[in-house]
């Protein structure tokens, strides 16, 4: 494992960086510094800062739903250029407990991972994976996946649980709804999102969480509903959270659809707070919503897509289980610094999934990490020069991605296939 | 993980010390030397000198099947404080295949280890794991348990495929018999293995095996029979290998019987040539081996056990997924210095575990290699001191282990169990 320092990385601005717009909360222990705006584009430089080091914005962010990021540990994913991670306050709730975690002496000292963590407010996963679910004013009851043990959770209470966990930035209760829906059910839970979130603030305000080492951010929500989205963006940008997150984007729609979304919405949120795309994504999706103003993402894409045996390269995604792999005794990607790339060959890694082993989904997992951590410096490089958009086009000229399997069926099913 | 050069370990004997007895290959680049024999019991301290380092013995050797220990890194393995890993020459020559490994520089470079390598012949998996065999004189005709197909080994052919792997130490291929079975069928497959191991030295030596950097050990056979167990080891004794293995033994037979096995055969052994227990084994079981005169061990059980969630503690074998774990927020073994003990505490790999996460497996089976290898260095430094008696006295006083499941029906199914 080839140690990587964050404070090395070649992109970390110096302090004297001109700021062009600022925010802060927890009385300045979070703050998020606007450093640079693209000329042709809405991509924006900028950099979060929190009580548990700096995130270098646009930034990718890996996914340990459960207190892990499957198959690797905190020092492999930390060495592939990852300054903060998510976990699932869903997950966590039901297994293994968040009086647990509180005990262990929070998320950070349970895993291990000492850097920020974002955790999601379980809205998301209780309408995707909860085998019931069933929605009030009050809140949401839905049956564990695990045992189907009866749960209700509330936007004061997802505070409460990732106050517990210790995490660095909370996110509101949101009410996700699977696609297609009448109009009238998105009006619905766009507007109940917003009460949500007027109810977050009011829980963390009462639970004093400018006293924590804890954020709140709000969530944006409106289907594919343009005016929706912009209202929601609106509600969001006038409440007084630390950062706003865009919520119920590829879920299935076309990227023609999630590009014209975030073109409408991102607009309207404050310029001077970070913008989190929520769920997104691949790494084309991810040079489109920074071009678009986003300045966070998370997605298990790269990681599930990795175990998968599908490893993202230059020229596109292979599938190092194919045959064409077997006799390659050379890296996967010449031009990548990750332990895959640098001590084992393409052949090695081809045998490791033919045989079923699990240091192959290590290994790919890495990789795609890695892939994807290399993609956002050179984003950030390249906004800095003011060359973003010249990058971009290379980007598009080249990487093939491979086509998406289309999500027919349940659209809460594909959204639980590209979040878990 | 906490980076162990070999060259610190406090038991690393000086070149200075007295050697007892000698024996030597590739003309003086492999050699063993007995450095003490123990007073009341048949242990021995010793040094095999390979190209590629040196091992003390006695030691345990994880085992990297498929051309990976399973779960871990190279490095991660070396750090537990392996000095030497096996590899087995069936499953590779099934897949990837020996051309492949060939072509990609020897096993060392394929899947980075540069320590020392032995590999098994794959006689024992040819009689435990392919779904057909048929013995004759010539070899073994067996079909492969991956997809059927049909391959024939001989006693030359595994030289042949060892040497293209570029192993440290090969192994002879014996023949392997399920038991129980006549007294007629031991006798002749017993009888059979020292032809075989006679056509394997004649291989070698055609081979020019002495230019190489690999040696070759016979294995004794004979079953739970005295006389043929006696004969069988006289017959490798009087052979001209670098090493003597015992196989056939933890099979399912009662430790008494294997016990037994061992007494009445490791004296006729050479006292200046290294002796390797194949497939053993547990912790209890090492320290037996090591009182009757054993050098060398491996065993899948302790990566096995851990990615079951079973666990040694110098109290016995714990299970990590059992809920008296839940709530203990202190390492698994205070006294261990593995990556799971000093990192993680007990609470956080019972909720891997109980999540299914792959991590969970990957701690666990760094605690099992490092608690084998930490009791591998206190046996050493026992006989060191003098005082291995007391140690095993010691360690059997404490240590509970579980008692085995019992091997019902097929024998050779629990050989497949014991040693994949």
């Amino acid at each position: 494992m080839v140690a990587i320092d964050s404070s090395a990385f070649h992109d970390r601005a110096s302090t004297t960086d001109t700021v062009l717009a600022q925010s802060s909360a927890l009385g300045g222990r979070f703050t998020f510094s606007l450093l640079r705006e693209d000329a042709s584009t809405f991509g924006r430089r900028g950099r979060v800062e929190t009580t548990r080091g700096s995130i270098e914005t646009p930034i990718f962010m890996p996914v340990g739903t459960q207190a892990t990021v499957k198959t690797l540990s905190p020092q492999e994913v930390r060495a592939t250029g990852a300054q903060i991670i998510l976990a699932n306050t869903y997950h966590l709730m039901l297994r293994p407990g968040a009086d647990l975690i509180r005990q262990a002496g929070g998320l950070h000292a349970f895993m291990n991972w000492h850097g920020p963590i974002l955790t999601d407010s379980g809205g998301f996963q209780v309408f995707s994976l909860a085998a019931v679910n069933k929605v009030k004013e009050e809140g949401v009851t839905f049956a564990s996946h695990i045992d189907g043990s009866r749960w209700t959770i509330s936007p004061e209470s997802v505070i409460d649980l990732q106050l517990a966990y210790g995490s660095d930035i909370m996110m509101q209760l949101d009410h996700v709804l699977g696609l297609p829906a009448e109009r009238k059910a998105i009006v619905d839970a766009t507007e109940r999102s917003g009460r949500w979130l007027d109810r977050a603030v009011a829980a963390y305000d009462d639970r004093d969480g400018a006293a924590t080492r804890s954020v709140l951010f709000g969530i944006q929500q409106g289907g594919m509903e343009k005016d929706l989205r912009i209202a929601s963006a609106r509600r969001v940008a006038q409440t007084d959270v630390a950062g706003c997150a865009v919520g119920g984007l590829s879920v299935g729609e076309s990227k023609d659809v999630m590009a014209e979304m975030l073109e409408i919405s991102t607009p309207e949120l404050p310029r001077n707070k970070p913008r989190y795309l929520m769920g997104v994504g691949s790494p084309e999706d991810l040079w489109h919503g920074v071009a678009r103003g986003i300045d966070m993402f998370d997605c298990v894409l790269p990681t599930r897509t990795a175990r998968n045996g599908g490893l993202y390269t230059p020229d596109g995604r292979i599938t190092i289980s194919k045959s064409i792999w077997k006799h390659v005794h050379a890296p996967i990607d010449e031009t990548c610094d990750c332990v895959a790339c640098s001590e084992y060959t393409a052949a090695y890694l081809h045998h490791l999934f033919r045989a079923g082993e699990i240091f192959g989904m290590r290994l790919a997992s890495i990789h795609n990490l890695r892939y994807l951590a290399r993609q956002m410096e050179e984003i950030r490089a390249a906004l800095d020069a003011g060359a973003f958009a010249t990058a971009f086009a290379n980007f598009d000229a080249r990487y093939r991605p491979i086509a998406s399997r289309g999500t027919p069926g349940n659209p809460v099913s594909a959204l639980g296939e590209q979040r878990s």
